[in-house]
């Protein structure tokens, strides 16, 4: 039994709770910690997690604790992760890994310093069935060299306090990642268009935005990005190889013919569309942590997805492609992730 | 220019009259009459025809025509192709041919004494590219032999006056003809079964059916039909062979999404699902007539789905499949149709 | 944690016994026993079991067992369902419940007698989301009352020895079973139909079979088996209402676009179809028996299903509906199930 | 009987003279020249025109000329409208309608002081049944504003001589025209993106090419154009508004279900795909002169999609978005056209 720490007992963290205790074998929930102290007893009471800490940092120093899930607020993740390599102990965290690339670059740099992988970031769309076949595809080559992605991501509600930047650091940035698994490449330049906006939805950001990237390879990628008051949560991605295409399925859903129309519901909220990639993702980063290795995502995914936002947004309104500007990649995350 | 008289001049007559004026070259309309003498005089003005006659007699033995096509009420197409085929004159009457199998037998006779094809009957679907593409990769051999057929018929619209049996001879009559077509086999045995009836659509005759049919070679038909009613006009047809299935596919149609919905129109008039079958089996027609061959289905058609059609109406409420039985097929037919 | 014993150690077994260890939380897997008692030990290696057991009969009675799991041949079944009634344990037997329906009455004569639920069968189709979505609509009424159902079942694979009779007690039961869950009505009537044979598939039993059935309220069902050598594996099922249809999706599968054609895999192996349902329905029976109530299908299913392919398999070439009769619904039963 | 000169004795040109003789009512073709004398003595005879004339020029002021369809060579279109303008007769001109947006201005110019229409660009998409309906639906508002494009443009085969700059003038052209007529707006700038080059395709031009534009409203469009070397001819549009999206349907094409797979046809060859459309722009084209007005796209449509693709074409390999500069529309082009 993997005994875990999560810090963050909002949503988000109880739904990995939840995750952990009914779907997870070989792991338990041992202790909880919450910016808001009520908050971690509630959620221990509601889980039977026998420990309550604090804070996180105890949380993460706790002998109690082998692994620990983060899912507190964007503007901690950092410093959690951070104190967890220092502990010398597996850290899931939710994304983004940091707020700053100057962060991310931290946390590569302690983990480099203790010589082995301790960090995985939840992109968890990299364990959808559906995006796993496209990349089995493209990689098999059987429909020849990738060349272009296209990819949408409309979504219907947001918290209040979205601003335009974060349309791309907390919203694409999911295409942000998956993007460069797909086509298992880096990004090269890249820049943040403004669209006629929606006049049903006017919320002080830009809305909807698009994405353009180019790959060190040349690929050219168009994400659409509606952040809010779209028809529905709907995501869409097409890789454009030499010799076809490959496209993710819209979800499972049963088809109704009726009143002379021919329909198929879509999804209105995010949490629906990837649930089996979070209990995938969690039940495949418990393995991991018990082999010592076989990692998803980690803090090199993590820095990378946080200086191409970084640099999208700073090309925002200016008509350019801005270079996106990387370290070398540390042998570390040479072999690949997922 | 082919002289062309038309008999009937309702809404399908005019149809006609309109398609063969602007859509079918080499060919003209010379008369047209109807049983109402105001509607043939009414159908001339309106369409520059120059002959008006009282009687389809007259219209079928005058000299200004050449060909005649029928569009009068179904009760009347037997008399006025009989007359047809006594003056040597090429007819295309709609469906039905006839009204019972004896009276497509006098037809067949009469056609047969003359020794050559003169009778086209209106199964338009024959020249639909959806079903004329199933046909040719039913014949190819690629799936293997056909096997089965599944099919739906489903009709929003009736005109007053429908009754149980004319749901088989006059509704589901396009499928008997479509499926022995498009498996190159005559009808061995059927039964029609009435189904748990639909509690909106109450009008004294049974809706929905199902039609069962087996062919000479065994293969299984089912047809559900829903005679009036339905969500939308809504036509569906899959072969199953040996190796695979091929499907008539939905009509071309903008696929909208909104209000969390994918969302295809179904059509919801039948005039609109056939439109280029309509015209292609027109024009394919008044090149038959010129070339005296090449003629699509004929008074043999008429008649295999006449007798299939009977059959299946006395075997209502039976519970039982009836006997099928026709006559020897004559050697005119025997190079197929279409 | 449900203490759990497996009769039956083939690959059924053996793979809820990876279900009941890696997905299922609160149960565990104490014993296990097999016809062949190396393969018992193996699979107790395999899994962590702690107790092997030489018979059914001896894990059933051991003290160490909560609840069981049937998963041996078909023939051994019903002894070891009435052995754990007779323990008062509750059992989850995968179809069928028994051979016979006089063996199914016995079992539902023995549950009655303990006075409360104790079986569970393993139609793990009701677990499916799409069949549980098509169901969620039948009953709320939305698309009016059901009327028919058209199905298929192709298969590409079966184990040696399958007999014409097995493609409906084995193969088609399935949907004997959740045509009935989703029209919420018992059988009528119903035939098999011996269809134009495939010459791609000559081993001895009819292939394809056509079965058709009546419910008590005049809902007609169509469902197409190919028992084996099909294109893939291939489910489909449509409820045609009387203001609409709703139609089992096609799984969750990337499409590609190359050489010249749009694709979409078609899964081979039954295994894979419905993963998600058996993970879900293991789930929910843990849940049942901890809650002593709210179960899943049961011997009244299994003895609908066992009467419905008794009477299909008798009407095998008669051409005739052949009557099906069941024994009145005990009240224990009476609440529905699942 | 509107009598027809045709310019160009091609493929294109006999295409139309066969469509004008075959399916275009009150039409005829009584004039042809070439560049090639003998290949309009040839189609002359292939489609029974009377008039074979040596010169473009010529034919144009011939008396026995009422309109004239210029499908000759794309270096001679401008010199030939002009010649129809001054002769004061109506035009139908093959895209594009010149080279250069220098010669465009001078038919505008031209087509001005004689105050009225005289000439049609041969856009045939706006005659496309799916693109009209697209349409219809955001000229309705049903779905809010238009904001964005996502187009797509894939080729198998191009003749010989083709470069990168043609991949805009000649082929992305007919989504230059289409996209402002779904939006009703003009382009203000756009660029051309290189992408990562297909090793399957190595011409000597770019491709595949990525065109962005974006129109006074501010709607972003981004068409992915693969010149040649594709899987397929395959075309496809997405208008996205505010609260949905509307898009293309694939044609009419029957699926399969064989070899584990879900097939639907991809056409290979563009002159499949909008037959339809041809056959009504003629139609329509021909109904417009007889009505002296009604016209469909005309000189200021081809003049802006000559002015879009030289700018995009300039832009190429600069990174920027490059303003597309027009002339103030002119009050005869204020109705809009089709």
């Amino acid at each position: 039994m993997l005994r875990i720490g999560v810090i963050g007992c909002g949503a988000i963290g109880r739904d990995h709770m939840r995750r952990l205790r009914d779907l997870v074998p070989d792991a338990t929930v041992t202790a909880c910690s919450d910016y808001f102290p009520e908050s971690a007893k509630l959620a221990a009471k509601q889980y039977d997690i026998p420990h309550v800490y604090d804070t996180g940092e105890e949380l993460i120093e706790s002998a109690e604790v082998e692994a620990v899930l983060i899912a507190s607020s964007d503007a901690s993740h950092a410093g959690y992760v951070l104190a967890c390599i220092r502990q010398g102990k597996p850290v899931f965290c939710e994304k983004p890994l940091a707020q700053t690339s100057a962060d991310c670059e931290k946390i590569i740099e302690a983990e480099m310093s203790g010589g082995k992988r301790l960090v995985q970031v939840g992109f968890m769309r990299r364990y959808d069935p559906g995006y796993r076949e496209m990349k089995r595809i493209v990689q098999s080559g059987e429909l020849g060299n990738p060349l272009m992605i296209h990819a949408v991501h409309r979504n219907m509600h947001q918290p209040d306090g979205l601003t335009s930047e974060m349309g791309v650091s907390n919203i694409a940035i999911h295409e942000l990642d998956i993007c460069r698994w797909l086509l298992d490449d880096e990004y090269k330049n890249g820049q943040v268009l403004k669209v006629r906006q929606s006049s049903y939805s006017v919320k002080g950001y830009d809305n909807p935005q698009i994405v353009l990237l180019e790959t060190g390879m040349g690929c050219r990628i168009d994400v659409e990005v509606q952040l809010s008051d779209g028809y529905g949560y709907d995501i869409q991605c097409q890789v454009v190889c030499e010799k076809g295409t490959v496209s993710l399925p819209d979800p499972y859903a049963v088809v109704t013919r009726s009143e002379a129309g021919r329909i198929m519901p879509i999804l209105t909220d995010w949490s629906q569309r990837f649930i089996q990639a979070y209990d995938i993702e969690l039940n495949e980063w418990v393995q991991a942590v018990k082999n010592n290795g076989g990692y998803g995502p980690g803090s090199w995914d993590g820095y990378a997805a946080c200086v191409a936002a970084d640099t999208l947004n700073r090309s925002r309104n200016t008509g350019r492609f801005m270079e996106i500007q990387m370290m070398p990649k540390p042998d570390l995350y040479a072999d690949g992730s997922n």
